[in-house]
């Protein structure tokens, strides 16, 4: 039935049995026996396809793909070995197979399944040691390969487009919500592939955040510096109804989104110059974009690289009005991905070493109460020469 | 600093009253001793706010919400009282205020919070007996309000004019993509919410899903009679790149929301008529919906509800192909209201009854393998005088 479908897939083999061999390692330094994986990002990640499904992978051996519902989809878009899962009572079968005891290590993705689920799995595993395989996991997605590059770069050509797109629309008296209706329209049209995925609890990513004005970009329940007013209560973050006037920091932070992975891009404009006080806010930003990117090398502490940029920003005095408010987040940048949130984050305090490989999004972003929000996000790679900019749209701010 | 954002509330405050007593009760029954409530479409339900939040629900007593980042704000939006929260360390100072020892049972959301943020409970709460909560809250959501069905017709209205307004760019050689991206935009315009929240762990559902043609709508890893192709294997549900072409069926399925609550619907368009067989098909779908509109009914039992539909179906030729393929789901409808996937679930085998104020989405479709997938959805109220319909969209076939 599937074989008129065509179904292809995406990710290389290559990457795929790289990216499995790596993992193992992990595992095998962790004292984890098998990982079972069952979170749509890490499934994307680690067999290339996104279908109800457990994945076996092993510190040592061939993984084990069981799917429900439509495992020949599975098999066309992954290159590992799918089998069908008719019921979960069948999952501790796959242990013998791997030489592995009933009490064998089982990591599971603990920072995401929820209590219910893990509950399900100790009455199936009832002799198992359930333990946690996040970190390993995500320590191994946080080094991208040239391949990720690549498609990162056809998300920033996506983050491109599509912002032009709507900047062309705007007018003095667009509200928030059309202008956002319709940069989410362009980025839909261009290929963005429907969700943004967000691996923290209850952080829902909308397609995009784009406010404007004096009180645009106060935090929300997001966990970023900026997260604005939305239409409601019950989603307080993104666009409001408010019209857009002359002058006014028009903030537009999305993430461009393809293929299972993204960018996260911000980008400040205004209809005519921008008043002086926000125009040299938003020079301070560019200035720690500046510094940043010859602090934030292989081997610097992401605790380092945040202060490097908060003491700049204190230098130009936007120490009180540095990354949002009311609460101002202490962090600069983030991994990104497949998900919004990957490592490293590069937060107050944090003694981890930035890495070659690792794909960041560095964000210094300013709000002046009363007068607007400003700010620039552009997502990088971090490699021995240096970052390399990945986000590809024009930096400086963008007069209408 | 908040005074001039002139932040609203939505929800009345004798809605949320009403509810948090409603919860209590079900939490004395329980033999909970008190609730602590951190996920959004719950804190919204119970407090009519959505900021980084713990909300204290006592069995018998008044709730504590605290507050991180934005408390003004949550003030500004729920008629509970508000505290501002510095530190989880600091939590369990609220049960002696609340009466309660500290090895009270803490009642916590165990089908949606992770097991990382729930073993860092166990942390802040040595001696408590953790304990779900989930059943309580769901059950009491189950049932709406009339100021509910207000805002549920509110959100039919939505889906109705963005259905329209899609329906009218309609022409032969529209990508599914094009069409899914004019819709999205439409609904954000006309003040969709933004994001559409599922309970169920690893959905993630799309604004909307189109498609048309002999092989749409197959399964997906979504919960769902259809899924869709979608652009990738990263996200393989919703619109593909596919032309659509004279006589096919199209279909349309998404939630229309706004202010924290959706309904859903699907609806069958065609340009020019439908060929016999699926407009056969379309019409069964229809015949079947007439059938539950009298057989959904409060003390009706949700899987004699399924079998209803399944019976009548299979009565009209389409046993084989009716609710998905390649994997058919065993069920025909769904509560919906904060979230898509809510109590009731009308599934195989469930000896659930139906109750007054259920709102419940029933979606017949039918899958003709190589030829099209068909189907409808309306929201319903279940009242004591049989199934009032929310949904407005005209219901039958779109010819365009």
């Amino acid at each position: 039935m599937t074989g008129h479908l065509d179904y292809v897939a995406v990710v290389p083999e290559r990457e795929i049995r790289r990216r499995v061999a790596g993992f193992q390692r992990r595992l095998g330094r962790a004292g984890i026996d098998v990982a079972l994986v069952v979170q749509n990002a890490d499934l994307y990640y680690l067999t290339g396809t996104v279908q109800q499904s457990h994945l076996f992978v092993p510190a040592a051996g061939d993984p084990v793909l069981l799917v429900r519902k439509d495992p020949e989809r599975a098999a066309a878009e992954s290159p590992l070995e799918v089998e069908s899962l008719s019921s979960m009572r069948s999952l501790p079968e796959v242990l013998p197979r791997l030489g592995l005891p009933a009490n064998a290590a089982i990591g599971l993705e603990l920072d995401v399944l929820p209590v219910r689920n893990y509950q399900r799995y100790q009455k199936i595993f009832p002799e198992a040691r359930l333990v946690d395989c996040s970190a390993a996991l995500l320590e191994e997605r946080a080094i991208k390969s040239e391949w990720e590059f690549s498609v990162l770069e056809q998300c920033a050509q996506l983050a491109k487009a599509s912002l032009e797109a709507a900047a062309a629309q705007i007018r003095v008296g667009i509200t928030e919500l059309e202008l956002s209706a319709i940069l989410e329209g362009a980025m839909r049209r261009l290929g963005h592939q429907g969700v943004v995925r967000f691996r923290a609890f209850n952080q829902e990513m909308l397609q995009a955040h784009v406010f404007a004005g004096p009180d645009a970009g106060r935090s929300s329940y997001m966990d970023g510096p900026l997260g604005g007013r939305g239409l409601t209560p019950a989603v307080s973050q993104g666009a409001s109804r408010r019209p857009i006037g002359r002058g006014e920091a028009i903030v537009i932070d999305f993430p461009g989104t393809r293929d299972g992975y993204m960018v996260d891009q911000t980008r400040t404009l205004s209809i005519g110059p921008l008043p002086d006080d926000l125009q040299a806010a938003y020079d301070g930003c560019a200035q720690i974009e500046d510094l940043l990117s010859t602090v934030a090398v292989p081997g610097a502490l992401c605790g380092e690289v945040y202060e490097a940029a908060a003491s700049k920003a204190a230098d130009l005095g936007y120490g009180d009005c540095f990354m949002g408010a009311p609460m101002p987040v202490r962090f600069i940048g983030h991994g990104v991905g497949i998900e919004l949130d990957e490592l490293p984050v590069l937060m107050r305090g944090s003694d981890r070493p930035l890495e070659s490989g690792n794909v960041i999004a560095l964000e210094p972003k300013v709000l002046l109460s009363g007068r607007g929000t400003v700010g620039v996000e552009n997502t990088w790679v971090v490699g021995d020469g240096g970052l390399r900019r990945i986000t590809a749209a024009r930096n400086e701010v963008w007069e209408l």
